[in-house]
């Protein structure tokens, strides 16, 4: 058996990444013991029951006390309260991250609650499913996917390792970059995705021309990866549009442009237009493969594998 | 052995959905021979080489000679061309059908071609992956999937039974509609989602202040399911978006109209209403689960099913 890298850990929320790092944690030997501490005390309980934490507590600033690592594992809109709450109760030396999928918002409203003698390093594991609540998680969820932080200035290095061997340890490919960057980019692969598929998911239900059983029954292509999107945590994306608000507008008002130009295409009848661009797109999914961020294998959208040819 | 349903098919395009025709009517003993012509020497030397016709024709006319069911499957676009082309040569009492994914602009290119005594059934199997050419078939493509037919007032009734029975033998669902109606439903469902899709890959193409590499990195949730769509055969797509123009563009304005209301909704801050909208999509992905056209299995990305939980 390894040493663990921290003796106590603290999760702060108990959904799907929470619950993952306590599957991943586990499963690695990577923390000696596991608090955690969720609102609902219907959560609490599951928690303990399917054995995600060794303890959990009534009260975040109870789960804190003598923690090594606390991660704050909440909606990016109750960060600031949560950090308020814990702020007195951590241990000098310990080490606080998050995982919102926002980092500049976190970092304006936790900072300030975090005492001088202690490390808060954001972060934002790039990894999750469109499922929620700590019976979703699994230890490999994490596993060659990108974890990013934004650490600030004046963080301290030898926590910057340690934080970082313990992300690496459960699989994670860890990068940092500053915080208006890290927003930017997620704009640009996440938000804005996200809230167009939301989008159009919506304007399916709302139109009574098409029914909702044939909207359910022919979503075959296309349509029925929108509302897997779309069926992510409404908590967590609300709080996440509006702590990202304006690079997820400046993103918005690019598509927004892009799509009148496709539209006029359409009216006009420019084919090459159209061709074109979907040509150059087509280029950007191998791209993808070839960084091995998705498989090759076509998607018809059962899970099933195909038939391999004769 | 069953009896064939067809005693010869002429397969006129022999890409994704002709080809898995081709496996799907072999693995079942549904054609007594199969016939297929493309347009490419390369794409007629693979099919002969992988087995999926008995017989290539160097032209459609020639491949149509004494067939009793013709599909073409060949992009939207030229449809009414190669009707022309294969019209004098159609067998009395043979069966023509199609697999485009627009019914309407088909049928007005199609129908004036055909001659009396031959039926012309106008299809659309609702199934596909993001790859096409004659190697990206599979003979499971289809099952349990939709396959609509736009049927004609004047459609011989035991002609489209027999289509029926040959369809369903190769495991999709048929359901009848009209060509608007389809049309219609298919800018919701396909047409549109597909446009957005490529639109955003789109735009986190032309980004300059956000690296191609890192939209590729960290495509992990959102993008890359955006960017499966976008990676769709160019030509196909093309086609679909001029020839199904109207519907389109009327999905296309209700989506705008709806993207901006979210849009002022993050400008101004109002959480309610994004929450509500959220909520609300969500439940449309249940139902699509629920009717079997997709899986509850979590999607992580890259195929692997998540461990389960101890």
């Amino acid at each position: 058996m390894t040493e663990p890298i921290y003796n106590r850990v603290a999760l702060i929320g108990l959904g799907l990444i929470a619950s993952s790092m306590a599957h991943a944690m586990c499963a690695n030997g990577l923390a000696g013991e596991i608090v955690g501490h969720a609102q609902s005390a219907e959560t609490r309980a599951t928690a303990l029951e399917i054995g995600i934490c060794d303890r959990v507590c009534g009260t975040a600033a109870e789960a804190v006390m003598g923690a090594d690592l606390v991660v704050l594992a909440v909606p990016v809109g109750v960060m600031g309260d949560v950090a308020a709450m814990i702020g007195p109760h951590l241990k000098p030396g310990a080490t606080v991250t998050d995982v919102g999928s926002v980092k500049q918002a976190v970092i304006d409203a936790v900072s300030p609650h975090i005492p001088k003698a202690v490390h808060f390093i954001p972060g934002h594991p790039m990894a999750g499913t469109e499922y929620s609540g700590p019976r979703s998680g699994f230890a490999t969820l994490f596993q060659n996917r990108w974890w990013l932080l934004t650490p600030l200035p004046d963080t301290d290095a030898e926590a910057l390792v340690k934080l970082r061997s313990l992300l690496e340890a459960m699989g994670a490919n860890v990068d940092t970059m500053d915080a208006p960057h890290h927003d930017l980019v997620l704009a640009v692969v996440s938000h804005t995705p996200h809230l167009i598929a939301y989008t159009m998911v919506g304007v399916a239900d709302d139109l009574r021309r098409v029914s909702n059983s044939e909207v359910i029954k022919y979503s075959a292509t296309g349509f029925r990866d929108f509302t897997r999107i779309a069926a992510s945590d409404p908590t967590m994306w609300r709080d996440v549009f509006l702590s990202n608000k304006e690079a997820t507008l400046d993103i918005l008002g690019r598509f927004t442009e892009e799509l009148f130009a496709l539209q006029r295409a359409i009216r006009l009848g420019d084919g090459a237009h159209l061709h074109d661009y979907f040509t150059r797109t087509r280029a950007i999914r191998r791209g993808i493969i070839e960084a091995g961020q998705d498989t090759a294998a076509p998607d018809f959208g059962r899970g099933a594998p195909p038939a391999t040819k004769a």
